[in-house]
């Protein structure tokens, strides 16, 4: 028996006993994220090709938030589980001591899509632990402790990202804010500086900046790390001018300026970075995700000559067992072989451009709940309010389970209908696999067009 | 052109060109753990097979040290290599809110070979994070702050894992060090207690715990994280009672006891985990490397019970993309099946009793820079001296490069006969691959007995 995928594509039904097994173990004995434990009901997921994956009873969603926004490639892409297969038989792993092929050219090809004045770089195991080493990295190049960071961002779920990160994940783990600020970047949509032009907002938005830099002292200020674009608290593209301000900041008072890419990475964006759309140059870039779509753990920080220099006589405090593993490093090395060989890039800024902005537009029209979209490449958000006057979201700043039954509701109307959106209190992001056909694109946006109804009615419109 | 490797089987001869190329990238643009970048010489490595790995002129050197003390079951061992092509074909990865089948199935197995009181298995990506999250699951759990932990550890190199850790990684990070508390462990060869006998050491150490205990506040304690026999920092096996002598205390102040078997466990010891040769039952335990050989970045923490039904109803907060990794499962359940059938811990006991120990008693009859060697399974220290009565180490605790001179020559030497050691300030560790055949295990020990003629002599002997 088969089952017929997207691709059209036949492929073994998986069984369906396996699935009561799957369940009944995950239910048992694993331990999920960022979770309460007793009410959680995981799909038991049976496979997964392109932009889709299945359950045990054949049913299949179109991916829409690549799984954790790092599937950038998709499921199951064919070069990359061939690297896998190739990488296996010639070597798994090798500590990071020694020096070995696909780590040396993944770092190679790294340097060289970011261009000068990068040099080298550190591989990590994922993006928290690549926020934490850039930071220590300019902690101790600079010779000051202090990290500024914006409220309303992620940087992983480690001590040192945990403490930067600027949503409710943090508050638990207070204690791990060590010689963390955190200050208000730019949101025209919901100004922190009552600004009513993007203009207006990133001069106010720099003024609060600096003047923060100045109140906490500049020279107790090792870095500045932002989200090029803020992934999962909002898609907050910054307003034009607010990066190049931030690096002028930067050089001002001596800090370093560290691009958090790991979401916004890797053709996100339409760029291999999200910085280069907007003409600034940080001195530290971390990646995670995309880098080679998840198939194997792997982050990294991507370092400026003039830091990766001051190493070089003095020891680096910071390492991993699995600093360079080769299986995801060649995973990465294929990474860009793809997406120059069949010009991801494009495909994503064509979806960008001709499908989906064009369609969110008008959603603004016969869709009363919609506040906001916005978005660049494949990385959009749509922003559901009570009202659209007063701007009062759907539900509320990390909400309790009752207040965001309206939210829940439209997620189940997506997956209902074969669509896994990606929510995150009163948004829903468009992120899928950046190797989705225009047609599913469309499908995926038909079923979240209708599933807005939802929230039309929950504002009584 | 074929180069036989140590199993007598034909394999390609690495292009000896190629060399060059790896050896200039990873130059130019590797930065590398733990190191000063400027003088560092990588060894580029072309393959590896079981206790053996070679650089691109063929040379092969018997892997002392398992790379990191993670390749349990050794450079690619075809099992393994076929769980990984059975999983990339099946299913590379899936986000951590879903159900997996070998995400389960590890789950399971893990609490299976814990036993009681054990329920559930957190999956991280590395020992690091393993320790993070069991550091926040007991100060959430207790409601109380500081983690008591020893000098001559180490835990990791993330923020709170690099504050719990008590060797001089930790230094250049004190910053991140929040609430963490050093305190002694037991080492009966240099007893921070004056002690003359394990006994005593065990007595007088215990006494030290709870003092600091007492004066820290009980209540103010969440947890004591110990690797259950020290590892890089030593080999340092618990003298009899001590383990013990921790969980009662931890019991009479409601502290939780977390076993860090990072290195110790999956058959390092000849116990699936270390603490099972000691009658003792901590509350969390954290896995990495030797779970699946560190072929995919894996790692974990095993959840009590207790500590896991507390968090029914509350939130975990902390998480990560990759939790629960397929890839990295699927090789853990073949681990777990390998272990079984090759009959690895009874394997592990036999070459530890019947080979190193005596091997290594003969030694301190025969090299008197040897001080003490100890440990147990594949799991040996080797502690050099100046002098055997006053026991000064033959080179300093975090010695430079010119005090560790007689070290690295020492190093060489077994470099040059084709044995990789594991050396670490004076001592040297023995800890291969576990599925190491007795005839490769001897010839790695006469190489390591010729070379310590070289401490011999410079200690003037």
């Amino acid at each position: 028996m088969t089952y017929v995928n997207l691709a059209g594509e036949a492929t073994p039904l998986p069984d369906p006993d396996a699935e009561a097994v799957v369940r009944a173990n995950d239910r048992a004995h694993v331990f999920h994220s960022w979770s309460a434990q007793g009410a959680l009901a995981p799909l038991p997921v049976a496979g997964g090709l392109g932009a889709s994956f299945w359950d045990y009873s054949g049913k299949s969603y179109l991916d829409f938030g690549s799984q954790l926004v790092n599937l950038n490639l998709g499921h199951q892409h064919p070069d990359l589980i061939a690297s896998l297969h190739r990488q296996a038989d010639r070597l798994a792993t090798i500590q990071p001591a020694m020096a070995n092929d696909v780590r040396s050219e993944l770092a190679r090809l790294l340097v060289e899509v970011v261009g000068e004045p990068f040099a080298k770089v550190f591989f990590t195991n994922a993006g928290a632990d690549a926020n934490e080493y850039a930071v220590r990295m300019a902690r101790h190049s600079t010779g000051r402790n202090k990290v500024l960071s914006t409220y309303r961002s992620y940087h992983g779920g480690m001590g040192t990202p945990i403490g930067l990160t600027g949503d409710p994940r943090r508050w638990a783990n207070e204690a791990a804010a060590n010689g963390v600020v955190h200050f208000f970047g730019p949101y025209p949509y919901r100004s922190p500086f009552h600004s009513d032009s993007p203009e207006q907002e990133t001069a106010r938005a720099l003024e609060h900046l600096e003047s923060v830099i100045v109140l906490e002292g500049a020279n107790t200020i090792a870095a500045i790390i932002l989200e090029t674009i803020v992934g999962t608290n909002g898609i907050l593209v910054p307003p034009p001018g607010y990066l190049a301000g931030v690096r002028e900041l930067c050089d001002k008072y001596g800090i370093v300026y560290i691009a958090d890419e790991v979401m916004a990475g890797f053709g996100r964006t339409g760029e291999w970075f999200a910085f280069q759309g907007f003409d600034v140059q940080p001195d530290l870039v971390t990646f995670a995700k995309g880098v080679n779509s998840g198939y194997v753990p792997l982050g990294g920080v991507i370092i400026s000559a003039k830091i990766a220099e001051f190493f070089n006589d003095k020891v680096f405090y910071g390492g991993l067992t699995y600093s360079g593993h080769p299986l995801a490093c060649a995973l990465g090395v294929t990474t860009f072989e793809v997406f120059r060989r069949d010009h991801i890039l494009e495909h994503v800024r064509d979806l960008s451009e001709r499908v989906i902005a064009p369609r969110l537009d008008g959603w603004l029209e016969t869709h009363p709940s919609i506040g906001e979209v916005r978005g660049r490449g494949l990385f959009w958000a749509i922003e559901l309010v009570k009202d659209r006057d007063t701007r009062e979201p759907l539900v509320p700043f990390n909400p309790t389970a009752a207040q965001n039954a309206p939210m829940a509701a439209f997620a189940a109307a997506c997956k209902a209908d074969g669509v896994w959106p990606f929510t995150h209190y009163n948004r829903t992001h468009i992120a899928p696999p950046l190797v989705i056909a225009e047609d599913e694109l469309n499908r995926g946006l038909d079923v979240i067009d209708e599933a807005l109804t939802i929230t039309d009615q929950a504002i009584g419109a």
